[in-house]
């Protein structure tokens, strides 16, 4: 499933074989929580915008519109009009971050669902079952992600639950004659060795890959990069390394820095639909007053759909009438970013040169632009 | 400016040429108004929907970002990247429709911005210089738009006034050294007398076009075609004739029949915002209970971008997670409709076939569609 192909100043270089096509590593994978991306953006356009693989969420599908119906349709790649590779997230989160008075127990949780308060129960056989029925390519185990602070005694008990439920994962995927490849996750919140322990554990279950999870769930930066140095060590050398819901520019490009091959993370489309903007200065602010009349396109470098046709002042007077084009446009490029910025670092780390162009870049993308004299002002 | 090609059962089929290309009529414009299509729909995209001519507006441009600004870009097809021929509406509609404390004289109509409330005043020489910094390539007349019903009184001042604002746009027109053709708007609401004076005055001034407005403000259907019927005998016939903001797909098929040219309509874009689709077997709602499992296309005889990627499940359910996908899909179906229902008026009359046509479609394209048990309960 997984190639390993160099190592340059730690950043990994990779090639994750799919069901549906070959992926190059480090790798971006764009969000479409609901069979459908953020900012009017059309599965099939995905490919414009250097898309490699598309994230879809069980829970929510499981909630709306059912994922039998789905099944019924085809599956989720015919339903959406995508036919590239597919990962679904397990609904794990979900369950902690969306559902109202949510029970943990050991056979799994009991929760509400976030759009009408039906009753639901959601364990390890129901979410392989919900993404054996959406058809993904990649599954991810269904865990419990505790959010940071979190007390140690609560930690300990949640990772071997996490543990269990994952061999009841793997056992079910298996029941379903699936051969989908089961993702771990390593959860421990911000306790090293808990963290240090429960990978080792899942890392014993031989699965064809491993996630880190429960991270930029509010513990600090330094905390998240200090669990993901810690953890990282133990995470087998020959399966991909997903670090789930993360990041910044400059997180993915530190996070790759440390050894991590996959990223997924809905900050592209959500900062576009409010005017922010990823740039190779920078990050920027499409209202700004300052591009009233600018003819450029929101990134001089960039080759999106949105930069090869418009304007930044056509995409200020956009936001500034209120149209709903604005954030498609803004959504378009943000995305085209991410996907261009993993495949820039790809190049870095073929040609040798990942240490020159996180230093370069690494602080650089995440800051504001430095092309105007208000930037800073704004934020 | 316009070839009259063939005449059969009233309909006529045309080519109007223009500074950017030859569009065949009968037409229908898309609408741009703040040169942005609804729905999230780029200009680009527009020529895969098979429109031919895109409609801006004077007053919304002026408000908001300014014509001077957009002229400064490069005027308006540079601007929006539209580079098929665009028609500007001359914000006479708006002045009375959106400005707030309007006073009407006879230099022209002062009012406050429905955005800030500003003061503003706009006659016929601002229309025309407005029009002219957009750089459109068919300029409308500054005219006074009266909603019905209206005193005989009024109508007859009104319509006094609209005579003498389109000489100073024509006048104003010459002085700007354009060449674009000016169309003239007949008014006189519901008064046919007083519509045929109007049209025969505004004939004499040989103007490229003439436009029928004041219609769809309030009067009946009846008194709608009432009124066209009783004008359109007096309009140039070797002139395009222009039917300002109708209508339904029927409108439009028994306007053609009466003798108009040229459409736009909010119609297409505003109706699939509300999930309100228009198919080749009539009108439906995108998110019917009976499409939940429906892998058909919208329409099945449809060849527009979303019924060849997307299903009716599909749509309904992007409808039901509120993504705002779904009214982009609807969008560009509803446009494509109305330029492909345009099209097919077309290749009708060239055939000489265009009363089997009407009569076949006319009722049935704006009546709910019937192919499902339950499509008649819903509205």
């Amino acid at each position: 499933m997984f190639t390993l192909i160099k190592i340059d100043s730690g950043a990994r270089r990779g090639r994750l074989e799919t069901p549906r096509g070959t992926v190059e590593t480090p790798l971006f994978m764009n969000v479409a929580t609901t069979a459908a991306i953020k900012g009017g953006v059309t599965a099939p356009e995905l490919k414009a915008l250097k898309c490699q693989t598309a994230l879809c969420n069980a829970y929510h599908l499981h909630i709306r519109p059912g994922d039998g119906l789905i099944r019924e349709m085809g599956g989720l790649h015919r339903f959406m009009s995508w036919d590239g590779p597919i990962l679904t997230d397990s609904g794990g989160f979900q369950a902690f971050s969306l559902a109202k008075l949510r029970k943990v127990k050991e056979e799994g949780v009991y929760f509400q669902s976030h759009t009408d308060g039906r009753k639901i129960f959601m364990g390890p056989e129901e979410s392989m079952r919900i993404q054996h029925n959406l058809g993904s390519d990649i599954v991810m185990a269904f865990d419990e992600c505790v959010s940071n602070p979190a007390e140690r005694g609560y930690v300990e008990d949640s990772v071997g639950r996490t543990t269990r439920w994952l061999v009841r994962c793997k056992e079910e995927l298996e029941r379903l004659g699936s051969r989908r490849p089961l993702m771990g996750i390593n959860q421990g919140g911000v306790y090293e060795d808990i963290r240090v322990r429960h990978m080792n554990e899942i890392a014993g279950l031989d699965l064809p890959g491993y996630a880190v999870g429960g991270l930029a769930v509010g513990e600090t930066k330094e905390d998240m990069f200090r669990v993901i140095e810690a953890v990282t060590p133990f995470m087998p050398v020959g399966k991909p390394r997903y670090l789930m819901g993360v990041g910044t520019p400059s997180d993915i490009i530190e996070a790759v820095a440390r050894g991590i091959d996959m990223f997924d993370c809905v900050m592209p489309t959500r900062n576009a639909r409010h005017a922010t903007v990823f740039t190779s200065d920078g990050i920027t602010h499409a209202t700004n007053e300052r591009y009233a009349k600018d003819e450029k396109p929101l990134d001089e470098r960039c080759e999106c759909p949105t930069c090869r046709n418009f304007s930044r002042a056509y995409i200020r007077h956009l936001f500034k009438a209120g149209e709903i084009l604005a954030g498609r446009l803004t959504s378009q490029h943000n995305l085209y970013f991410y996907n261009a910025l993993t495949e820039r670092i790809r190049g870095a780390i073929d040609a040798g040169e990942f240490d020159a162009f996180r230093r370069e870049n690494s602080l650089k993308l995440s800051r504001l632009s430095t092309d105007g004299e208000t930037g800073a002002d704004e934020f």
